[in-house]
């Protein structure tokens, strides 16, 4: 059985605390956009696809119940809530995505003069139920091409890759982005090991990522972040593949902090480099990675496990949240749900294949 | 007041025990080998030249109680000793070095029949009791050429730093190798910023590093082993300075796992990088880098923090505690004792320059 990160049934929302894990798997329930921010923000919830479906569900419960005067009253709600959302965490991209079809949909359809109030507000929450499959089947088509992609590179033979931060079923609706490409080759009995790192300062790797390595009963080794260049110095490595928060017009990616690094280190010994991510993570409206803000985190996340200080005290810190891949260093390539594309190549793809989402 | 991690006066050890810190400060009594050998193995004790120091002592707070039948008698349980001590921690050679020296200078009085066995004993203790104070004097050496040097190539003014794992007054006799440069660089006004990594999994950076930073109340900030890449594109850093625990014939150099990648990405970034060690952590006896033993530690280092569970249950690790930089990436030198050199040109130097110790 995969892990279920979201549960949702009409008008109730529950989402598995990630802080808590591997430890304790208990679920929080989410009854508006109040606590889907707080989720976020939090990090109870992380991964680009998944604060994204988590943040529209916390507004599709919260419109359940709710009454609206007029379709304008619903359409300045839905605005308001869906901008608020978006300022939990500023770099990933799929929730402003998600909040830029989402309020384009609504207004649209009041603008229809067609549709009640009633009939507008069930139309929205429709679509963002809509996002738990898609963000799925998504998921499972990137596994697809990246598993295909990788063994035809490698005449078809076991392959050891290594992966960062946590990208499977706990960072989006399931399945996973760079974690779904590994699951893939696992299915096909074509990975040999997965090794991932732990992701200093909030270990997604080591609490998350291992969690569900081990529960696929995968041949995976967790190691620390700075055994990267040993690992690839020392065992064979065939590829690194990771996830995205933001990929922008010229393929320059924002991923968790230390993708960079993994980056620099996988060109100097010869290992492909992939991204794999929907989509919904590219930003044509960023031309370079310059461009991206990064968050900045606060410094108790270095200093402080599970609560303990485990640094030495008076001690600044410096803790970014993410980094930015220039598009040169992605060597292998960006792995979507449309195929495995060059990084110069994404935004002509992307133009080529439109979402099927909030049409 | 410079921290005391080791404390000996005749007959009495007592070391800083560095698992407690930063939280506690608790000195612990070492009266024999056995207790010095369980320290090192338990990194109670760490850093090449601490090792090879306590090791030592330990055995001079033996031999000061023991009373022997023969000179023959005392060279065979010097001998026994010594083997003893190496063996508890494979890569950092200080102590091997020391071990030969001291099985040397025994073999020689007993040979030499002019001496009783009180004389020889008493002898033996003085050489290891002389190894504190000039371990003091090589650091203050390393510090005085590094910080020369690395002045001279950035004219003079002031300097951001990073610097990976202790190499400071707790993993030598105090002051310092690479954190002596740094230290040095401080107290010349020339230091704009240290940056040191955690240095998982036994974070001796936020542990050590950033308390003896703290301590001398240097400019410092802490950083993730992940994030040394965003660090070097978005900071300006004038110089990585490591320690080392071996270095060989050819110049590659083994120290503290995580240098080999900072190695690579200096030489990325075109940030210069610099070992800094004494002679006695040199080993002309291997050729390269892939003659190194590197010791594997066991997984629950990865996944246990002050005891506490971080890694998901079940999960396998990769844990070497060491790796080798290969001298082509020692791009700013290696700083000794006698000056900064090449590491090609390091075998003749060190050929030129004998050792004061055990002579």
């Amino acid at each position: 059985m995969t892990l279920e990160a979201i549960r949702y049934q009409s008008g109730r929302l529950e989402i598995l605390d990630q802080l808590l894990l591997p430890d304790v798997t208990e679920y929080i329930s989410i009854k508006n956009t109040q606590d889907g921010w707080k989720a976020i923000k939090l990090m109870q919830v992380r991964g680009a696809p998944a604060i994204a479906i988590v943040g529209c569900l916390s507004l599709a419960v919260e419109l359940h119940d709710k009454e609206f005067s007029s379709p304008e009253d619903l359409r300045s709600f839905v605005e308001e809530q869906l901008d608020y959302l978006v300022s939990a965490r500023p770099t990933a991209v799929n929730i402003s995505d998600a909040a830029v079809k989402g309020k384009s949909l609504v207004a649209r359809l009041v603008s229809d003069q067609k549709y009640t109030t009633e009939e507008i507000k069930l139309r929205v929450i429709k679509e963002f139920e809509d996002m738990l499959q898609y963000d799925i089947k998504v998921n499972q088509s990137i596994g697809h091409f990246g598993a295909e992609f990788i063994l035809q590179k490698n005449d078809n033979q076991p392959v050891n890759v290594l992966t960062h931060c946590n990208t499977g079923s706990l960072a989006t609706a399931g399945y996973g982005t760079a974690l779904g490409v590994i699951r893939k080759l696992h299915e096909q009995s074509k990975l040999e090991h997965a090794y991932c790192t732990e992701t200093r300062p909030y270990l997604q790797g080591a609490r998350l990522t291992a969690y569900e390595l081990v529960h696929e009963k995968m041949n995976a080794s967790l190691i620390c972040d700075n055994m990267v260049a040993a690992l690839m110095a020392e065992k064979k490595i065939h590829a690194v593949i990771v996830g995205a928060d933001r990929v922008v017009a010229n393929g320059d990616t924002a991923n968790k902090i230390g993708t960079y690094q993994l980056a620099v280190l996988a060109k100097y010994h010869q290992v492909p480099f992939y991204v794999a991510c929907p989509q919904t993570t590219f930003d044509s409206n960023l031309k370079a990675g310059d461009d991206i803000q990064i968050e900045v985190r606060p410094p108790e996340e270095l200093t402080c496990i599970k609560g303990i200080r485990v640094a030495a005290a008076g001690i600044n810190c410096w803790n970014p949240a993410f980094d930015v891949t220039p598009a040169q260093l992605i060597t292998g390539g960006i792995i979507t749900e449309f195929g495995v594309f060059r990084p110069e190549e994404l935004l002509q793809k992307f133009n080529e294949h439109s979402t099927e989402q909030f049409k």
